[in-house]
Parts: C-alpha cells; structure tokens; sequence
C-alpha cells in the first residue's frame, strides 16, 4: 500500500471515529497535512482517492465534505466481488462445487479473448452470508494469467489471492445485470422456488494492463441482495 | 459545455467512426494536440474525462487504450435516469400518472435532508421503452431547489431541464438496489403479471455542492431492464 493510500485509509477512519455525518466539513488542507505529517501531494492524492471511493466530495472554494453513510445491510455493488472489506459486517462462507482446469465456453472465450482451445480454470460455487445463500458463482479463469489455483484458495477470496499471492493489479471491470426467474438447477443451489425472482450478473475484471483474466455469471438470492452504488459525477 | 468537454466528445465519436476496438490505441499526446489543436493539459483533461466515463483506459508508460463497446440493448445503470444520451438507441416515453406539490413522506424527508412541512414536487409515472412499460417511477423533488415543474417538462426528461431549463449542476447520487417480487399495484402499472419479478432501485441525487434535490423509487420492469456497469479502478 502506497502513502497516499495509507492517509486515506486514516482519513477514512477518522469520520468514521468522529461520526462524521454527511455534509460535515473536514478540516482543511494544511491542517490535514499537519495531523498526518505529509506533503499538499499526498494529502490531495489521498482526498482524490477518498472522493472516487464515495467516502469524500469536493466543492470548489468551499472545502472538502463527507459522503455517505450507506445503508446497513446492503452490499457495495462494485466492491462486492472479491473485495471482503466491504462485506467485513457480514460473515461471508463459500462451498466449491466444481473446480477444474477446461476450455473456455465460446462465451467465456470471447468474454476474456482467449481462444477455444486455450485453458481456464472454472470455478463453480456457492456463497453464503450469515448463514443464508448468497449467490451461485460460476467463472472463468484465463489460466495463462491465473496461473494456479485449488481448492483452499477459492473456498475463500479469490481476488485476495490474485492480488497478495499472484501480486497482479485488478484494474477494471465490466458489469451486465439483469432480473429473471430462477431455473431449476439455480433454485436447488440458492435453496429457493424455482421461479422465484434472481438477480443475474455477468463481469469481466481486467488487469490494469487492460488484460481480461475473469469471467463470472453469478446468480443471486434476491431475499439475501441488496445493492449499494454509488455515482461520483454525472457527465455531460 | 468547456473546452475539454467538448475535444472529449470529439475523441468518442473518432473511435465510434473509426470503429475501434478495445484495446486498440489511441495515437500518442502529441498527435491528438495536434490533430485537435489544443493544448497538453486540455487533451490531458479530455483523456481523464474519457477515462472516468469508461471509453478508454490509460496504462502507465505505455498509452490510452479504447475500452468496452457496451452490449447492444443495454442501459447504462449509472446513467440512465434523466442522461438520455445513454438512452439515444432507444425510444423512450414517458405518461405522467401523478403531478402535484405536497408535504413530503418521512422517507422522502429523511433522504432529501428536508423538513416534513417544507414542500416537494412529486412526480408520478411510467416510462416506456420502444413501446413497452419499462419503469413506474415516484419521485420526490425538493422545491426550494426545483422550483418549478409542470406536466410538459415531467413528460420529458426531468434532468435536462434541471441543468439547462434551471441552470443546476448534477453531482453525486447513491443508489439502492433489489430484487423483489411485484405488487398488485405496480403489475398494473407495468403490465405484468402481480408476483413477478421486479428490479427495485432507489436514489437520491445531490447538486455538486452536496445538497440533496431529488429522491426517487423506481419498479423495473425485468423484461425490459438489462443494465450495464462500468467499474473504473477497484481500490486498496
């Protein structure tokens, strides 16, 4: 973790500490850089990264303010996979299902530009959170880029492992979402009326270098799911 | 619009028509200045815009890159309400059901940071997407900041009136997600059948000086809804 990434981590705690509420003003710049002992270069970085995180928003002339408070209970929808720091308040378990080296589906493959006779490592999963089912998690992954994997570590955050044990750096992610009825196979593994409602969500995670290295189909419990985004500028 | 606004425009619609693809590369700084005739920090702008709104991605040392090509038949789940550009594949409508001002509900209160005996706008509809129900939406607009509204612009799109009819600057909203099954109520209005799924969102959209205008409760229709995400960088 880099410095700047440090502050903000302490800045963050610091309202939460305080209880800052949304709209209280942080103190400003130079009183910042005093309490953590940094240069205006990293105390910006840091609000930078706190105002992309949602955690922080600027207003020109005025000052920095808090953000937030999501509601308790739901879930970061674009920090959820593999990103356990924001599912720290629940308890979160998996059960592998399947977990093989294959070929790539022509879906899988043309999701991560791989070719069909190329290798990947499928994982098939249930996810549990405070002892209900989560979600249903079946992904792909490019085995010239997710070079190993067993059954240990994705029982528990594969992208933990990716980015401590492989040392590789996630950068971004595509997200295709939408709400269906459940299948037979989907209900029995989620512990629900086939039919019931689902929620469907396909991602690819990319390396920073732009390298696809995950494909996942994940199905969720529609009782167990509920979903936090938040939107930092609108464009245009 | 400004200046880098603008040049970013204008770098989308040079991908569009040179159809590229992603992970193609863009031409290096110097070439896009001169081809734009702008200067380094304008283009710079411009690059940080594009890279922010998900069409390229920057690798450091190594250049910007064109990102996605969303899936055809997608809406963008971040920038679907009231940002019509990401709606210009589709035919959207609106029937307004209910117009008036009134005393907002506790919950409307709460997340518009609102007193209960200050008024709102409330807005009742249904919006239709090439001819089929796609959304029954109740909004809430606080008065004091939406001043005005009448049946011709809520028909419309709400927010292009906010910025260009009021002048008001849209910065960050949150959003709150799930899936549950419809009620008789909202089957109606969407035409489906009661106990069939729905996708349930609600957010609160803030002006970029943080106050809170509009919160809203939107009833998906989930043939009609599949939305698409994009994630820029995961952090920590």
């Amino acid at each position: 973790m880099l410095k700047y990434q440090r502050i903000a981590m302490e800045i963050e705690k610091y309202i939460e500490n305080h209880n800052l509420q949304q709209g209280d003003k942080l103190p400003v710049l130079e009183t910042l850089m005093n309490q953590f002992n940094v240069s205006k270069s990293t105390i910006t970085k840091s609000l930078d990264l706190l105002e992309k995180k949602g955690v922080v928003f600027q207003v020109r002339g005025s000052g920095i303010f808090v953000r937030r408070h999501k509601r308790k209970g739901y879930i970061s929808l674009l920090s959820n996979q593999g990103f356990k720091k924001d599912l720290e308040e629940f308890h979160v378990t998996s059960k592998v299902i399947e977990l093989d080296v294959r070929k790539p589906t022509q879906e899988a493959a043309y999701n991560l530009n791989m070719e069909l006779d190329d290798d990947v490592y499928f994982v098939k999963r249930v996810q549990y959170i405070n002892g209900q089912t989560l979600c249903l998690e079946e992904s792909y992954y490019n085995k010239s880029i997710i070079t190993y994997l067993n059954k240990e570590i994705v029982s528990g955050s594969i992208f933990h492992y990716i980015r401590e044990g492989l040392g590789l750096k996630v950068g971004f992610s595509d997200l295709y979402l939408h709400v269906d009825k459940l299948s037979e196979e989907e209900a029995k593994f989620l512990g629900l009326q086939t039919g019931a409602p689902k929620l469907y969500i396909e991602s690819i995670f990319h390396l920073t270098n732009g390298q696809p290295f995950d494909f996942s189909k994940i199905t969720y419990n529609y009782e167990q799911s509920q979903f936090f985004v938040q939107v930092n500028n609108h464009f245009f």
